[in-house]
């Protein structure tokens, strides 16, 4: 990895076996009037983040309303990313739904199209389901889609998803599935969590992302992997460049500077703030809508928002232009 | 309604707007040894099902595995139940998904067999959603499908999909639906929270199943229309028959004795337990499989189980002989 601005690269050998380091945005999907998926104003978003410094792109996450897609959905959005020339390699889609058949035939399309990875859910219906129940949930799909290039970095969000990830059952899959099994995506927002598992399984080559760039700085020193950010959508030039740069001087004051904007979103519904501010930064009124079971904001709370944004003299720059 | 014995005949003009009332079994799903829905099994058990008593068909519910199952799983499904001559308008098939469009293709795929009606979950990704959220996600799917003979029921099970349908989203609901909003499933255990419900809509025609037989003559008792109960997979006939003489002399005995054996099952992960119970009564090893993330019994569990209902005179007539 490089000290200063540049991408980070990784050396050969851990690149072939995990493709992924630095911030990936878990990118918001935008709908038409109709509430389709908006599938040219997507490409063009995830065209822009890339360009902004983002490392990788892990579409289909809890802030691209992921669950609210059918599957058909998702296959055709990633397949407009692929074909509009976006590099499938920096790709890490979620493919992890409750049905298996789901999940099997998301991370298979994925394999095909090249993606470097999946981040995947456990199966989310049932609740206090066993270790053994959640294994068995991934090594299934790891078996049908019998794939050796296959990359999978579990995602670990229980306020959401109310289904934990052990280390346990984190333990099983690494012993059953050493290539397969690549990482993790940590959104549990207790550092403790995140650190147990980069104690327990990073000497192992298993690379644990944290779920926001609040833990991103403090991530990096103790060996994890970068983040994979809901406000990376909206910030994420200046989440970049603090990966590409956390061992230089000047990284505390960035990791302030980050955690300001995003106190700003977090006082507000994640989802619809953040579509709301690329509305008013990229002027284009369309990007506000939701799906339900969310609720795009009011007026009021978009110029609250804005209004609380300006004052930190936030900036999406590009965009608008696109 | 009768009072004794014979199948429960609703007036005529009921009959048009709410299709259901009695006992409805929200029907397991067997697998084959791949891991398929076992399709010719689960129409013989759906066939069992109503001979011994049963109303009424809500497949695709908790215990039915449903969330593990694609939409394309369902559709096969459903379509083979209707193939083999069942009768759709005794079916309540689960159409509530995550995803809006998935929702709006399966209930238009009941509505096109002539379901009598659908069982809906609230998408359950996103929690702590709004009323205003909630409201627009049944919406929606009403919307989309625009068919006037729509009935839904919307199903309340906080304990496992973790977001609640409260009285003020089924009030908004009733008032901009009146025909479509049929009544409810209260799956919560809560029986102060089914009351209110009866006693807030039921004179608006709104039927309120109870989500367990625990609660079936208290339902009955105060205006509610039946149940939809787990264990009425394995104790269809004493369960439908309590609900066709509850206003009888022997409907607290008969109540008692539904409680004693659903008491056992309780005891034990349910959905395994009453799979252990079909494949042990039935003689068909097979039913005793479950799809992750859960995990079927071992041989000690099913013989603990097995051993218990022997002791309560717990039978399955006619099943083995199908």
């Amino acid at each position: 990895m490089t000290a200063t601005g540049t991408r980070p690269r990784n050396d050969s050998t851990r690149s072939e076996r995990r493709p992924f380091r630095g911030v990936l945005v878990p990118a918001l999907t935008p709908f038409t009037v109709d509430g389709s998926p908006d599938q040219a104003t997507f490409v063009s978003f995830c065209i822009w983040l890339l360009d902004q410094g983002a490392h990788g792109l892990a579409v289909f996450g809890t802030n691209s309303e992921a669950n609210s897609l059918s599957v058909e959905e998702k296959i055709d959005l990633l397949d407009r990313l692929v074909g509009a020339g976006l590099d499938s390699a920096r790709m890490m889609p979620g493919t992890g739904c409750c049905a298996l058949p789901d999940s099997v035939r998301l991370t298979a399309h994925a394999m095909k199209l090249g993606c470097g990875g999946v981040l995947m859910l456990p199966p989310f219906y049932y609740k206090g389901v066993s270790d053994d129940g959640l294994f068995r949930s991934f090594a299934e799909v790891i078996e049908r889609v019998g794939e050796s290039r296959l990359r999978v970095y579990v995602y670990h969000i229980p306020p959401v998803a109310q289904v934990p990830i052990t280390l346990g059952v984190v333990e099983r899959l690494l012993a059953k599935y050493p290539a397969q099994i690549a990482g993790m995506k940590d959104s549990g927002g207790d550092w403790n969590n995140t650190k147990a598992f980069i104690d327990a399984f990073a000497t192992s080559g298993f690379d644990v992302f944290a779920g926001s760039e609040t833990f991103l700085l403090q991530n990096m020193r103790h060996g994890g992997a970068g983040c994979i950010s809901a406000t990376a959508n909206v910030h994420p030039g200046p989440i970049a460049r603090l990966f590409d740069t956390w061992r230089a001087e000047g990284a505390d004051p960035q990791q302030a500077r980050l955690d300001v904007i995003r106190s700003v979103f977090q006082k507000f519904p994640m989802i619809p703030a953040l579509k709301s501010a690329i509305a008013h930064h990229g002027k284009d009124a369309g990007w506000a809508s939701v799906r339900p079971p969310l609720v795009a904001f009011t007026p009021g709370q978009a110029n609250a928002l804005i209004a609380d944004l300006d004052r930190q003299q936030f900036a999406m720059p590009g965009l608008a232009a696109r």
